[in-house]
């Protein structure tokens, strides 16, 4: 039973008084219980989104997240560490750091989610491998990570079911862009999974959910003093997704990849960007005294096959096919490889990363709703970056498809995403700060 | 089928953007045919609180609820009349308004609402009377009008169905407080019931939804320049809602009031404010060339019993038992009528009208919830007005009631409502200004 009238508590917050953690805990438990109507849920949602939550507020919503399910702990001498990206187009980064991170001694519960709109998502990623398994009950899920330092799956329904339900509700009201809510959803995952190190990979650009820096500054200084409250130490990096990161978008072949990556064949953005993330998580928990040294550490694993024989202990482990490190056909071969050629010649002067993302979507390499099923084989390969200098009809890329009229569509609306200039255009970092 | 993703119209609404005529019809008729669920609406409405409707949103949307349902036409010779009032303490003044306008020759369809919170509703106090049918078809309703000119009704359920529809979500998602929803609410109602010329009572103070003139003036302007497009003249008073209206607080006390203002003894709150409406109307509409001279034809319609023979008129067509208007006992008879002595001395410096009414609701003279029953035989009888002078222990009114104990309560709640002062106070005018 909850001890509020609804109606009175949202007038509260629509006109900007702050509500306290038992006002809270029962407008998201009355949630969960149905006693307070999802109309009543998406009207407070809303008055939140224009309101804002004080810390206080967050740090209640935080609290009631994660008492609303299960939680997950592991031995106190285990060093355990996750990574949470916003989203974004190509990025595949979860795939090596956290294989890399693992081999190196470092407990690795990731819990990720799946592509949704111009986003990919690490589950589907993973699922491109024959028999990857990525559901798994909560004791499960431990046991995995016990053994093998690492697992990667997706949330159980037992885990903050609070924040499942209301995220849904966020996602088909627009209510999913606000600091406090976005603080609670993403730090009560990992506060229940047991992580107690995070970095947080904050993407700034024309593939992010945030588009200008101030607010991105807001968003970490709350990510990490909540985390501060919950004994979880929070790091954020302000990263660039204002090109796709490496050279695939597509799920198998984000895969390849990765495990490219692992073999020591990496590309120049998602090295630094993989290296700088494991790093802070290696100092973050005392393995490395310094960043330098951390990367000295992830490089070594890589060159000495540590991190591969992680990845294909983990892929072993959740019941995937392990050939495909060597067989690549069993991630990837789509009957059509059509060439994308630059229509002009130019420096690159803006890359619309969201349009390049939904226009994959044609070809089932995204999804526009979390109930459409994925094509793991299609996507592209995307070689420009801001800076560079394309040549009229030089190739640039390849879409990979199954259909082939619908991948030519998919050819155009990615060839439009390109904006070049005869200005030479400075190159932009990957990292712009972390915090 | 709507041809719009609702959450992409919620978003561009929260960020600002006007939705043109075809984005609003799509969600009001989606809304209705559960197309867009009553979550989405609700946020939609919260965005609108806060984002606000311009002058064509607010006329597209009027216009939407309009021909959601079905409508009233009349005889174009006829001058058609309605008073809508937003809402008060002992607010009566429709009871006398209504008969007095047809008896001098307006055609009043005046379709009304019931009392919730701490106001009362119209057709709660007809409903005193025994037999008083409040409910009839769009047909039914129309002939009760041109046959008498004058019913008094509550609202068929293929009369802006939108408008009910919304109003019901707005009422329990703290979205009621809205400029624009509000003149679309009041106006595509008296639109649809055939009004073309239309007063409005807009009350403000400490009985009233409106606290401050600013946003009540800002409102009248859109109540006036939206209804101008539909053909409706409506002309708006910003009214006195600090003190309680006439004597009378509670259904079948206040229908007593009124029928003695009828009998030619009117109280002088609400004279003023009933002659004032009225007046309005009458010029509006041409029967009077003057205020001062409708006012004369008032009082003479008073005078010569041609008003209080409209009532009886009303009440028989509507099944009423017209022995009420000599046999009060049939309206009001309570077990007990408990005297309200003032606790001190003083000039009397505020009203807590809000607290009356609620306090009533304890003896079931109003409701909290819309299904809640009433009492129409309880009440009160409220003397003080702002600025009077009160000895301490001397009688300022008495509950009626039927419950001692409770009864005794809203005794107690009522006195602290008063707020006394040494210093003397400056009576208040009743209307503050017409535009």
């Amino acid at each position: 039973m909850i001890n509020y009238n609804p109606v009175e508590l949202i007038l509260a917050k629509r006109n900007g008084t702050a509500l306290n953690e038992d006002q809270i805990r029962n407008l998201v438990e009355g949630f969960l219980s149905g006693e307070v109507p999802d109309y009543q849920m998406s009207a407070l949602l809303m008055a939140i989104y224009f309101q804002g939550l004080n810390k206080e507020e967050i740090f209640a919503l935080t609290k009631t997240y994660i008492e609303s399910g299960k939680t997950i702990t592991f031995p106190a001498e285990l060093k355990v560490a996750d990574k949470h990206s916003t989203g974004g187009v190509g990025d595949k980064i979860s795939l090596m750091l956290a294989p890399i991170a693992a081999s190196l001694g470092l407990t690795i519960p990731m819990i990720s989610g799946r592509g949704l709109g111009h986003t990919g998502g690490t589950l589907d990623k993973l699922e491109s491998i024959p028999g990857f398994r990525t559901q798994f009950s909560i004791e499960e899920f431990r046991k995995l990570v016990l053994e093998h330092n690492c697992a990667l799956a997706g949330q159980s329904k037992d885990l903050v079911p609070a924040d499942q339900k209301i995220y849904a509700l966020r996602d088909v009201t627009a209510t999913v862009e606000s600091p406090g809510l976005i603080t609670a959803s993403i730090l009560s995952k990992k506060i229940a999974e047991g992580t107690k190190h995070l970095i947080i990979d904050l993407k700034i650009g024309s593939g992010a959910f945030m588009p200008d820096r101030e607010k991105a500054k807001e968003l970490a200084e709350l990510l990490i003093s909540t985390g501060e409250r919950f004994g979880l130490k929070v790091k954020v990096a302000f990263t660039n997704m204002n090109s796709p990161l490496g050279l695939a978008v597509g799920n198998g072949l984000e895969m390849i990849e990765a495990i490219e990556y692992l073999k020591g064949n990496p590309l120049k953005d998602t090295k630094i960007l993989t290296s700088e993330l494991t790093a802070q998580l290696l100092v973050s928990t005392n393995l490395a005294e310094t960043a330098e040294q951390a990367i000295a550490m992830i490089e070594e694993a890589v060159k000495n096959g540590k991190a591969l024989k992680k990845l294909e202990e983990i892929i072993v482990a959740q019941g995937g096919n392990p050939k495909v490190i060597d067989d690549y056909g069993l991630l990837s071969t789509t009957k059509y490889k059509l060439p994308i050629l630059s229509p002009a010649s130019g420096y690159v002067s803006h890359i619309d990363c969201r349009a390049i993302g939904y226009a994959l979507i044609h070809i089932n390499a995204g999804r526009m709703k979390v109930t459409d099923s994925i094509d793991h084989s299609s996507g592209a390969l995307l070689i420009p970056k801001i800076g560079d200098f394309l040549e009229k009809d030089e190739p640039i890329g390849e879409v990979h498809c199954n259909d082939q009229i619908k991948g030519e569509e998919v050819v155009k609306l990615i060839q439009k995403a390109y904006t070049l200039s005869s200005e030479p255009i400075t190159e932009e970092p990957i990292i712009f700060d972390i915090v």
